[in-house]
């Protein structure tokens, strides 16, 4: 591949460059969060990726399972000496966990999966950060950072996911020792899921059942050593392992934990929030429950940033493949066009570039918001977290869900081809496709905001002030139906309108199923799939409305032309959910079917306006070959070589003869001659 | 895992069996198509699984790449034997290419992928049958059909898929030798794809632009070894190998094909349909257009049943485990509910049930359609072919893209759990999901179809007769809005409104268009995303018709439970997607917003009815375990202890410390002590 990677670009993509019409610069700069972000990532980039320490001489595609795990620690140890260096030489980088976005990303180009080692910086630092007192974090943080420890964040258990109060494992203190003495009652009590627990770790925090002077306080956090940090072993009265393959994240021996009478210390329960003192007294601190969102809601955070960036690098991967491959001869006698020119691939593509933007944009937002919900909480004003936590759900739901549709349909979009490990794409969709469903799984979050969202209306409904991203509920009251207008801020008004529109129709079902005798809970339940869909286009509207005000406030300085293709960009965005959700439109707004015939043309017209710039567009998000691993995506476009070179790498063809022809097919081919 | 085979059956699903009303034999003989078939079908899966011949010592999911085709090679010829052991006991089985529907499952508890030998049968023998003179039948399909010689179908290239006119292997006729001979000219003309054709077989079909006298006749098929029949090397002249990693089909050496001036005779070219004579005169036998289309459509007719059977699977899987699976405390001091007592989960898993029916149902329509076609073929009648082609376009289309959907829902429906490979839903997903792209991509055969449709609303609007299934069109001249009615044809027939409404808007949208001065060619182009949407829609009808009906014919003399239980299926599946579709449907029915809201409280009502008989419906399915291969769904329900016994499987268990502690880890851990 390295004399590949010095081919001249193909033609066809060096001319979409030359037809770009704007500064694909300054939308990096942009996505980045401004010129100095930029030449960060990029300096990172270059400390990171320069030397090939990411490449694999086999691709990792050609293991097994278990030489897999074995290669992805290896190049954790590699990956972590050289996240070393970039701290050494960029101080002052925010590194949160040390798993700040601009260094999670370049970790990509050595992981196709994961990291076995990626919960220790994503869970253990920071649920001892969070969880911890300052006692104890002196004891602890210095040991994790430096890594002289390597710990996960056990939670699940194999019957238990969601519904953590259900969780078996216990711990008793036994105050004659000082100790607690952990326990897995059951077979559906084992810790199962924790990355990195199987073989990886030597620590872990575990989510456990509390127990002190014979009564349950309910699950607390506590540090757990499960393997001699000397010679590895599991330690007595520790049963562990790794729960087999899975979709994705095979190099992150996800694990199962088992204890049988086993005794940890009292110290290392983590006593931020609660305490048990020497003789036994459970003391509460502060207020238990909210905080311990802190984590999980940080995690969320990050998972939309995530799901931007996957969906980019399966944009770049599709666009650019889309621009190099020909296809048919829609006219006797002309040659076959780059399938990109086709309408209908327009139509694929766009929505997720588009999405992308959206996501991102979303996420930052989100961030921002959350960084003013830490610092009110560190005054203890948790009022903006009720508000704060129903967003951060709906939105991990809804861009966990988007980013995957939208990654498969890239995938679609790349023919045969994209059905190849080697495009990159099924990695991308097995990556993000687990986030819809970890930290919160997207039917349950978003039935989580949907409360939020019940009670907002009913402020909302006596008069009372809701908060800002709920605030159009208020204008719900006023009798009128929404008037439809195409412009992006009617669209964003109209999106209001349904939300709030299906929000009441809940309302009402849950209301009149509780006059015929229902109780609340049952009256809920049988209206949650509308709840659900409820939150959903709740979800919608807030992204529409945060993506079209960021555009204008991020572009309100740029060239004429990226100001341009932003806000087509934008347009593409609402025009194709309104089109997806004629139905509600045309329930809970003044939109005409002659309004939806026109915004139908006015859509292929927007993408045909975009067809020259799609390029620019995918080459603006900047991401390096090595973050890609596609031979459909790199920037020369060399789809064909690259294929072909990467066939040629396989074992499979080491050798002109498998040894299966002599073994066994011989003999059957053979047998009746 | 032999032990726990033996387990009893966990206690929520022996509940759930006691709860179910009706006969679910009854529904197993509706579904094999008569109780003979079902006696049949369960004579072949004894013969063939009792002996525990398809199970692994080790699962293939802990192998390399390389390894699982090996194992595979293995298991085809122990399948191999077992094939001919059925052919021998059960005489007058339906063996179409030995590729019967009957045969073709029981082969899925040998292989979680695919068999490398699946295109001997699938293709190479089928094609021999459909483009061979008696004379060269005479020759190869004795050899073929008795295993002397195994073959494949090579006909897409590196750079050419949907677009077979674009082709560029040569077949050049030199009348000196009387030998054709092969080239692949450029990069792009590698033949890229065929299953089989890496490693496995020595004989390929290859389809290839034939010239002769210096004139290209455009593609045609030939017979061609690559290896030599005793050591299996690769013959002088032949570029062949692996293409490497794909999402699934790992186990079906998929290959790339290149030709040096490679020689073979004359004979060699299959000369049904064309012929070159010695002296390399080119002369045309049949219509050859049409009748190449044979074995394509042949084969989309067994695609649309086999996503009707893995949908069946992953409903087995998902409901059998949403019945053992407990979750959340809806009320407080209740108990977990079972998974499945949430409508949310209704919602997600019955329609799942109602599709795979569906396009069973649908499915064996279209091959009783198809063999009407190929009697009437026979008799030199071609007139009916546009129409079939035209079904079997979008069903194949829309039963691939929507049985990949509601697999991959079902798998959502099983959290985290889901996302094992042992839970069989990955698997399902990655196999079902290429079948949604090869033989024709989604969109391509949307658009064929689209071609169909808007010829036949022309021949409507000039009053002309048009074929059954577009019948519909003729009433749509009528002026009138379609008027809304709730019951299964009132359904029906909005569909059929509705889609009667999008091919209007498109014709209109191409004439207007036109009409500006643009040609046939671009206005068509412009219109594709709205042409793709009308094809849908029209296929939806299509659907919803045959189901209805199928399901009326079927039950007529069904127990009043089981004729029961099958409507509301089928209502679940036309008030699912009524619901999907409440903007067309205000568009192009008299639907109300008051209709809409009731139809959406009427499907919540019945979902809640199907639940008593979720378990009972997909045990009708019948489906063995050895099918399922999934630790979720087995018939005893024993999900926790079988994920346990699979994780115990894994070599990452084999031993308590992974040498990548030592080797990588400890340095780095202690580097710094």
């Amino acid at each position: 591949m390295s004399q590949i990677s010095k081919m001249e670009v193909h033609p066809d993509l060096a001319m979409e460059r030359a037809k770009c019409n704007f500064n694909k610069l300054e939308v990096t700069h942009i996505l980045d969060g401004g010129e100095e972000n930029t030449l960060q990532r990029k300096k990172i980039e270059d400390i990171a990726l320069n030397d090939g320490a990411a490449r694999d001489a086999i691709p990792e595609e050609h293991m097994s399972p278990k030489e897999k795990y074995e290669n992805a620690v290896r190049k954790s140890c590699v990956y972590s000496e050289i996240v070393r260096n970039i701290l050494a030489e960029l101080t002052g980088l925010e590194t949160f966990g040390l798993n700040s976005p601009m260094l999670r990303r370049v970790s990509d180009a050595f992981f196709k999966e994961v990291s076995p080692f990626l919960l220790h910086l994503g869970m253990f630092v920071p649920t001892i950060m969070g969880q911890c007192t300052p006692e104890q974090q002196a004891y602890w943080l210095p040991r994790a950072l430096d890594m002289q420890i390597i710990g996960t964040y056990a939670q699940t258990e194999l019957g238990h996911g969601t519904f953590i109060r259900g969780l078996e494992t216990t711990a008793t203190y036994d105050p004659e020792t000082e100790t607690f003495v952990l326990n897995t009652p059951t077979l559906t009590a084992y810790k199962w899921w924790a990355g990195g627990l199987g073989n990886t770790v030597n620590y872990c925090i575990v989510i456990a059942q509390l127990y002190t002077k014979g009564v349950c306080h309910g699950t607390h956090p506590f540090i757990v050593q499960l393997r001699d940090e000397d010679t590895h072993m599991p330690l007595p009265g520790i049963k562990i392992g790794e729960i087999g393959p899975k979709m994705g994240f095979n190099t992150a021996d996800n694990g199962f934990l088992g204890f049988d009478n086993y005794r940890i210390p009292r110290e290392n329960m983590m006593m931020k929030n609660a305490q048990v003192l020497k003789d036994g007294t459970y003391v509460k601190v502060a207020r238990h429950g909210k905080m311990t969102y802190q984590t999980m809601v940080f995690v969320r955070v990050m998972l939309v940033n995530e799901a931007a960036f996957n969906l980019a690098k399966a944009c770049t991967i599709a666009v650019r493949y889309s621009a190099v491959r020909r296809q048919s001869q829609p006219k006797p006698g002309a040659g076959e066009p780059q399938i990109m020119d086709y309408l209908t691939q327009q139509h694929k593509l766009f929505i997720c570039i588009a999405t992308a933007h959206a996501l991102q944009f979303s996420s930052n937002w989100l961030w921002r918001s959350f960084s003013a919900v830490l610092a009110e909480m560190k005054h203890g004003n948790t009022d903006t977290l009720p508000e704060f936590h129903a967003l951060s759900s709906c939105l991990k739901a809804v861009s966990t869900s988007d980013a995957a549709y939208f990654i498969e349909q890239c995938r679609h979009a790349c023919g045969g081809h994209g059905y190849m490990l080697s495009s990159g794409l099924p990695n991308l969709y097995n990556f993000v496709s687990a986030t819809r469903t970890y930290e919160g799984d997207y039917t349950v979050l978003l039935l989580q905001t949907a409360r939020f969202l019940i009670k907002a209306y009913e402020q909302a409904e006596a008069g009372k002030p809701v908060t800002p991203t709920v605030s159009y509920l208020t204008e719900a009251f006023s009798g009128n139906k929404s008037i439809w207008c195409s412009s992006p801020e009617g669209i964003v008004r109209s999106f209001q309108a349904v939300a709030a529109g299906k929000i009441g129709v809940c309302v009402r079902n849950i209301r009149s199923r509780m006059r015929t005798g229902l109780s609340q809970e049952d009256a809920w339940e049988l209206s949650t799939i509308q709840l659900v869909a409820a939150s959903e286009a709740h979800c919608r509207a807030v992204i529409s409305d945060t993506y079209s005000q960021e555009i204008e406030r991020l572009t309100a300085n740029s060239s004429p032309n990226v100001k341009g293709v932003m806000e087509q960009l934008t347009r593409v965005y609402l025009y194709y959910w309104a089109l997806e959700r004629t139905g509600e439109l045309l329930m809970y707004t003044s939109i005409s079917e002659t309004d939806i015939l026109d915004l139908q043309l006015q859509y292929e017209d927007l993408l045909r306006a975009i067809r020259p710039n799609a390029v620019g567009l995918v080459d603006a998000f900047d991401l390096r070959d090595e973050l890609l691993h596609s031979t459909l995506g790199a920037y020369d476009g060399r789809v064909y070589e690259r294929l072909m070179a990467e066939a040629m790498r396989s074992p499979m063809n080491a050798e002109p003869v498998n040894q299966a022809f002599h073994k066994y097919m011989k003999p059957l081919l053979k047998g009746k001659l």
